[in-house]
C-alpha cells in the first residue's frame, strides 16, 4: 500500500505534468486529465499490479484508457512509473510516440486506440472475459469520462460484463460534469447513475474521485465484490487551479504560457515520493494448444452455401486451434459460427444482438492472445463500423465475417442485404477483403485469414452455390483465378462470390452465339495483383465485364477501375444501382441487373463494339 | 373503447393472418407476429387515434415499428383496420407492397424502413420530439422486441427522450423470451427490464403481454403519466398455435402447408367484429414561418475554416426558415452548428455524444416536417453508419455535416480524422456528397441540401482557407468548378476541400518551371458530371492529377476512375494511404503525400511522360 500523502504528491504533479504539455504543445485536454489525477496517482501507484519494466509481462494488469482525450495524464502517469522514456514535452507532434489519442503503433503500452468515445469498457469486457477462459488472474481496468457514458455501447458492455460475470472487471468513470460544450445530461446526480448501472448487474461504488483514500477503499470493494464494479468518481474538471476548476470552456483547451505560470502558483511542488509500484505474479503468456489442422474439403459439383463452407471451416480450424473463437451477434445458426459448438462449445463467446460491443469485446479478447473470428449479418456489420475503424487504427488482428451478402438473400428485403460493406471494409487501412464463391474457396480464406496479423472480412453468401474448386487448388492472397479461358477470347467476365455462377452461366449462352468468354474470379478484393489481372485481360481480348452482388460505389469494380487506369483495357461494371425489393433470389439479381442475362448483353456490346 | 371480446377476436384473426401469409410467402416470421398479436389487436383497434382512409392525415397518432420482422402483423392489421387494400398472401414477392421488412417506398403507412433492430425507439423519440416542438397532440407509440433491447441505441434513446420529458411517447416491448438461436440475456425477468427503463426516468408498466384489459390499463397510465412510458409486455413466442407456443427453433422460420391446417384447428375463427377506430382531432399540417433567405456573403481573400462558413449559413437559413433544426452530438462548438443558437435557440436539439440517436432522431424529426441538418465530427458519423443506411433506404430527407474531415484537423491524431467518409456517404442509394473548398461555396452546399428531398452529406474543414470565390458565384450539385484554366495548359490539377488550396500552390510552383495548370474543383462528389468534366480534361492536356484528403478507397480518384473509364485521359491520384500521426495541419498533409509537392511531382512526372 502506498502512503495516501504520497498519492497526493503524485496527484500534483500529474496535474503540473499535463498542463506543461499541453501548453507545449499547445493544444489537448489538460482540464480532462486534472480531474482523474487522483485516479491515477491511486491506479498506477498503488492499485495496479504491473512490471514497468515490461509493457508485454503475461502477468500486468491491464488497462484501457477510454476516454482517450485524457492521454496526457497517462503518459505522465507511464512517465513517473518509469515505464516509458519520452520527451513529455514532445507531444502531439509529428516525430513523437506521444500521440495526441492513444494509438498502439507508437507507444507498447497502448494497446487499443482510443479517442472516439464509449468504445473502451467494451475493450476492457473481452480482456476480462479472455482472463476468465484463460483461468488467469490478471485484472482489468478501464477509465471513462462521464459524456461517453451517454453512448449506447456502453451498455452493451455493461450488459455482456455482467452476463458473464466478470467480477475481475473494474471501470472508473470520471464524473467531472462537464462535456465539451455544456453539462452532460446527468451532471452530478450520481445517484442516477448508481441506479443505471445497478441495474445492469453491476456492483456501483459513489465516491469523491478526488480522495486516495476513497479511491482505495473503492477499489477493495471491487475485489470484494462477485460483480463487475463501476467506481462512479465524483469529480471537477480542471480540478487543482482555480482558472479551470468547476468552469466551462476550458474543453480541449490548453493553458497558454502565462496561465501556466499562474496555475504552478497555486499547484504544490513536491518531490517525486519513492513508490514501489505493485509487481505482477509470474505467469506464462496462455498456451493453446496445437493440433493438425484437417479441414473438411468439398467434390466440384457438390453444391452448399459459402456461409456452410464459412462454418465447417471454422469448426475445423478450432478443433485443431484452441485460440481460435467464435464471437457472434445472435445469428450464429445463419452465418453458421454456431458449428463450432458442436464440438468445441468454449470456443464459442455469444454476444447478443449488440454489434458495436461485439467488434470491441473482439478486439479485447485478440488482445490477449485469441484469434478471433466474429460474424454477423454483412448488412448489420455497418452496425459497428467506428468501432471497426478504430479496431484497425489499433492494427488489431481479427476476422470480421458477413454473412448474407448482397440481393441474392432474396425475400428479407433491402435492410437485411449487404451491399456496401466491400466498400467499408475497403476503406481501412491494412485490411483483407476476401469474397469466396464455392465450398472449397471459402475454406481456404479461413486458412488465409488464419495467423494473418491483419483484420481480414470475408463476406458470405446465403444460397447454396456449386462447388467449382477441386479440394487442393489454392487461393493466394491478392491474387485471382481464372476459371475459364477458352483458346480465342473474345471477351473477359469477371465476378464474385454468387456472380461467379452468373457469369459461368453467361459464358454458356454466349458460347451459344459463337462468343467465347474467359472467366475469372475475384475472391480477394484488397489487395489486388493488378499486374497479373491486366496481363491477363490484355492478352485475352482487353475487353471485360465486371458485375458485383454490392452497390457500385466503393466495389469491386471501382477498385479494378482504378488499378487499370493506366491500362486500355474496355471495361463495363454491373452493380445493384438502386434500392432492392423483396423477392426472389434469382428475379433479384436480374431485376438488379447483375444476372447472366444482363451478362451476356453487356458482353455482347462491347464485343460488337469492336 | 373496444369491448375486449372484440379484441381477442381480432387477436385471434390476426394470428390467422400471419399464419397464412408467412406460409404462402415460404418465409417470415409468424411467431414473432403470434406474440403481440394483442398488443397489435389493442394498438390498432381501441388505442391509436388514426385515420384509415388517410395515411397523411396530420392528426393521426404516429405508430413505428422497431421489431421490423414483425411487418405481416403491421400489413394484417392495416388490412383489417381497410386502412389498405393488399392482397396479403403477395408479402414478400416482387411485384408485391407488402415487403418482407417495412419499406416506405411499397407503403404508405410506412414510414421508416426498420429490420436493422434497435432503431425505432429513436426514430419514435424523434417523431415525439417534433410533437413538443409543434405543440401538436398525437401520440406516438413504438413495438420493440425483446432482443434488440441488447442494441445500445435503445438506452442512448432512454436517455434523450427522458431529458426531453417526451410523456407523448410510448413504447412497447414484447417481451417474448426467445430470440434469434435462444434465450434473451433476461428472459422473462421482468423485474430486471423494469429497473433499466427506470433508472433512465422512464414510467415502466410490466403486463400480461395476452390480457387486452392489462394492456388497455397499461396505455391509460401511459397517459396519465409525465414521463414517457415502456409497456414492458410479458408474452409467450408463437402464442396461440401448440406446436410453436414457447418452443425454440421457430425464429424466422413459417409453418408448412399441414402444420397451417393442424393450427388453424386450434385457433378461433371468428367473425372480424365491427370496430370503430377512434378518429384524430383535426389538425392542421405543421406550418413554418418562411422569410426571404438572407445569408452572409464573403469577399474573396478573406480567410475562414470552411465550418465556420456552414455554422453562418445555418443561422441564416434558420432564421428565415423556422422548420430549419440543427441536431448536433455535443460538439456544436467544433461544427459550428452552435450559431444557430444565438438567434433562434428553439431550432436547435442537443443529443449529446449518442450518434446512433442522432441520426435516427433526425430521421424521425424530418418524418414531422422538420428539415434537419445534423453535425458532428465527421470520423464519428460512421458510429451511426448503420442508422444512416437505414435512413438511405427509408429515402428520408435530412442533411448530414461532418466536420473534421481529412488529415488537416493536425494533432488530435487518427482517431478524429475523417478519412473514409466520402466512401460511406457514397455508397448510399440517391445520396449526395458536397465538399466546399471556402466560404462562399459552404453558404452554396447548405442552400443545395435545403429541401433538396435527397439524404445530403456536407464534409466541412478544420482549418481556415482562403475564400476564393466571389459571393454571387453558382455551385450547382452535379457540377465542378474550373478555378484556373490557362490558354495552354500542360495538366489538369482537381482538389475538393483543403487540396483546392494545395493544388492553388503547386500551380505556383509549376508556372515558376514553366508548367501551366488548370485547377478543378471537385466541390460536389456525388452526383457527377462526367461528360463536362470529360469534355474539359481531354480539351485541357488530357492529364489529371487528383489530390484527396481521404483514403483512397471509395474517395475521389476511385469515383473519377470509374467515371473516366472510357476515356483516355492519364491520370493520377493522391491520396491518404497510410495511418495517419498527430502534427500539424501542412506537415501532415505533406507527410500523407496529398499536398503542394507532392501534386506538383506527380504533375511534372506526367507532364515530362508525354
Amino acid at each position: 500500500m502506498t502512503d495516501n500523502s504520497k498519492l497526493e504528491s503524485i496527484s500534483d504533479l500529474l496535474r503540473r505534468d499535463v498542463i506543461e504539455m499541453t501548453t507545449e504543445a499547445g493544444s489537448g485536454h489538460p482540464t480532462s486529465c486534472m480531474s482523474c489525477a487522483e485516479v491515477f496517482s491511486v491506479l498506477f501507484f498503488d492499485e495496479m499490479n504491473y512490471d514497468p519494466g515490461d509493457a508485454s509481462n503475461p502477468g500486468n494488469d491491464e488497462f484501457v484508457l477510454s476516454k482517450g482525450h485524457s492521454a496526457p495524464i497517462w503518459y505522465a502517469s507511464l512517465d513517473r512509473a518509469g515505464a516509458i522514456d519520452e520527451e513529455l514535452d514532445s507531444l502531439r507532434k509529428l516525430d513523437s510516440h506521444l500521440q495526441g489519442h492513444p494509438m498502439p503503433i507508437s507507444l507498447e503500452w497502448v494497446e487499443e486506440a482510443t479517442g472516439s468515445l464509449g468504445q473502451g469498457l467494451s475493450i476492457a469486457t473481452g480482456e476480462a472475459l479472455a482472463a476468465k477462459k484463460q483461468d488467469r488472474d490478471y485484472h482489468t481496468y478501464t477509465v471513462l469520462g462521464d459524456s461517453e457514458v451517454s453512448e449506447g455501447q456502453v451498455y452493451e458492455a455493461l450488459e455482456l460484463a455482467s452476463y458473464y460475470d466478470l467480477d475481475n472487471l473494474t471501470a472508473v468513470v470520471d464524473v467531472n460534469r462537464l462535456g465539451q460544450r455544456g453539462e452532460t445530461i446527468v451532471g452530478h446526480h450520481m445517484n442516477w447513475y448508481r441506479d443505471r448501472f445497478s441495474s445492469f448487474g453491476w456492483n456501483a461504488e459513489v465516491i469523491d474521485g478526488h480522495s486516495v483514500q476513497e479511491i482505495k477503499n473503492a477499489f477493495e470493494n471491487s475485489h470484494a465484490s462477485d460483480r463487475p464494479t463501476v467506481i462512479l468518481a465524483e469529480t471537477v474538471k480542471g480540478k487543482g487551479v482555480s482558472l479551470t476548476e468547476g468552469e466551462q470552456g476550458w474543453h480541449g483547451v490548453p493553458l497558454d504560457e502565462g496561465e501556466m505560470q499562474d496555475a504552478f502558483e497555486e499547484l504544490p511542488d513536491p518531490e517525486m515520493p519513492e513508490v514501489r509500484i505493485p509487481q505482477p505474479e509470474e505467469q506464462e503468456k496462455p498456451s493453446f494448444q496445437e493440433k493438425k489442422v484437417d479441414m473438411r474439403t468439398y467434390e466440384q459439383g457438390e453444391v452448399l452455401a459459402t456461409r456452410d463452407a464459412y462454418g465447417n471451416a471454422l469448426a475445423d480450424l478450432a478443433e485443431a486451434r484452441s485460440e481460435v473463437l467464435a464471437v457472434d451477434g445472435e445469428v450464429s445458426n445463419s452465418t453458421r459460427s454456431e458449428y463450432i459448438k458442436e464440438d468445441n462449445p468454449d470456443q464459442f463467446v455469444e454476444s447478443f444482438i449488440a454489434e458495436q460491443n461485439m467488434i470491441s469485446m473482439a478486439q479485447g479478447l485478440s488482445i490477449k492472445g485469441y484469434e478471433v473470428f466474429t460474424s454477423t449479418f454483412s448488412a448489420f456489420i455497418s452496425r459497428a463500423h467506428d468501432q471497426i475503424r478504430m479496431a484497425a487504427l489499433s492494427e488489431a488482428e481479427i476476422t470480421v465475417v458477413g454473412s448474407h451478402a448482397g440481393v441474392s438473400i432474396g425475400q428479407d428485403g433491402a435492410s437485411q442485404m449487404g451491399l456496401s460493406d466491400i466498400a467499408l471494409f475497403r476503406a481501412l487501412r491494412e485490411s483483407r477483403v476476401m469474397y469466396p464463391c464455392d465450398g472449397n474457396s471459402a475454406r481456404k480464406m479461413v486458412e488465409n485469414a488464419h495467423k494473418s496479423g491483419n483484420m481480414d472480412y470475408i463476406r458470405t453468401t446465403r444460397p447454396e452455390t456449386e462447388v467449382i474448386y477441386g479440394p487442393e487448388e489454392e487461393f493466394p492472397i491478392g491474387e485471382f483465378k481464372k476459371v475459364e479461358e477458352p483458346e480465342d477470347t473474345d471477351v473477359v467476365l469477371a465476378g464474385a462470390g454468387i456472380t461467379v455462377h452468373e457469369a459461368l452461366e453467361a459464358r454458356e449462352m454466349l458460347e451459344r452465339e459463337g462468343v467465347q468468354a474467359a472467366i475469372v474470379d475475384i475472391y480477394c478484393v484488397k489487395p489486388f495483383n493488378s499486374y497479373n489481372f491486366r496481363r491477363f485481360v490484355e492478352s485475352n481480348s482487353g475487353k471485360l465485364v465486371v458485375s458485383e452482388d454490392h452497390y457500385p460505389e466503393g466495389g469491386i469494380g471501382e477498385m479494378l477501375g482504378k488499378e487499370l487506369e493506366e491500362s486500355n483495357i474496355e471495361m463495363r461494371t454491373l452493380a445493384v444501382d438502386k434500392i432492392p425489393h423483396s423477392g426472389g433470389k434469382q428475379e433479384l439479381l436480374e431485376n438488379c441487373g447483375v444476372d447472366r442475362k444482363a451478362i451476356k448483353k453487356q458482353a455482347l456490346n462491347l464485343v460488337e463494339d469492336s
